[in-house]
């Protein structure tokens, strides 16, 4: 028998929070505030997500130094904002831009089920997102978190070991009593291979109603859920 | 003029916990379900926190490398237990009672002024407890913490200046725009040389009715108070 679950430790961007539609909701309202015409927002914002994936792997493998996803986001921003019309943006117009990645909206069903878990599970935010992101993500959200636990802490991005053993040393526990929630089966693989026990909560349209990766479960996850009330569900909060 | 307050950093044991009557309570408590007779409780624990500053030295000085403040109390639990006629206890009792310090009891004002204060400002202890013995705890008290800052993140404990000046990044924020709270003038002597504003809360009973020290502020702090609720007051949350 597996000792019982303790913690659960969430990625966030995707999981938790639907970034793609907040992003371009936000993004909107700011156009039409500023009166700044016909932009693509989606296709600027889809590309500004393209710088994600690199980075963290420059930094992981050592060719940049730490560099926070704050930093990282405004790097690309500013070069992507003159493809789209958008060069002569103010300095603060564009600090208030970057920032759209502390407010983001919940999925409907996640703080309901943060609700109920925390009363039975230590819960947190296990994220590339940065400590100040995050905080303020949750301030702006109502995710309940217990504490916030980052890759800002280990200055190395999922899926580095350094990340999911750090946070596991943090909690004091053993890896099977932390469970990893994702809905990006990469990061249960990483997670899992760690001793972590896995949930995988699907988030189909994630990146839009294209999406192609993650659509289900690839493995036999210890918890295969919908949405945070089954995952709740399944874990007896 | 300075810039707005945006985050309050709270010192913990003592400024938030009543750690003193909270373990007494707890141990006292212990003693009866376990039939322990007459022990000299309160002597047995105001011996074994003097463990606390000069283990918190040897690591600043670097005598010792980095040691959780779960493992300084163990170790001089260890040691005093035989001298309290208590030498026998089993493994499981003697994890049982180190644990206290994450079964601490909050100051009567202060889970309704942190609640107050959590809806305007970020709210982060920024401890020398670990951080699992700062989540357990809050949990146990309810402690509406919005993130955990202390000082296991980066390995130093206070008066070091690393921990002020690592919370303060990790917010994200100019050092005048976090605010230290603490019932412990040197505390706030050091967040001061390090330009974060400063509150004291006076605890003038944490150790007991013989305190000497910290009985009143010994400087002009930005705000000084008798509880949470004057520290909400002042601070218009």
């Amino acid at each position: 028998m597996p000792p019982p679950i303790k913690a659960l430790t969430f990625d966030t961007f995707g999981t938790v929070v639907d970034w793609r539609t907040s992003i371009n909701d936000d993004f909107r309202a700011f156009g039409r505030r500023k009166r700044l015409g016909n932009i693509d927002w989606r296709a600027l914002i889809d590309e500004w997500k393209t710088c994600y994936r690199p980075a963290m792997e420059a930094v992981n493998d050592g060719r940049w130094p730490w560099t926070t996803i704050d930093q990282i986001y405004r790097r690309k921003l500013d070069e992507i904002l003159p493809l789209y019309g958008l060069g002569d943006l103010c300095e603060d117009d564009r600090v208030f831009l970057n920032r759209a990645w502390h407010r983001l909206k919940p999925w409907p069903d996640a703080v309901a089920g943060l609700k109920r878990l925390k009363k039975r599970y230590i819960i947190s935010p296990l994220s590339n997102g940065d400590v100040v992101c995050l905080v303020n993500m949750a301030k702006f959200a109502g995710l309940p978190w217990d504490l916030i636990l980052c890759a800002e802490l280990f200055k190395r991005y999922k899926p580095a070991p350094e990340v999911y053993l750090g946070a596991i040393a943090y909690l004091g526990l053993r890896p099977q009593e932390v469970m990893m929630v994702a809905a990006h089966n990469y990061d249960l693989r990483h997670a899992r291979s760690h001793g972590m026990r896995t949930a995988f909560v699907a988030r189909p349209t994630e990146y839009g109603p294209g999406q192609r990766d993650n659509l289900r479960a690839e493995e036999d996850w210890d918890v295969i859920a919908n949405d945070f009330g089954e995952l709740a569900a399944a874990l007896g909060a």
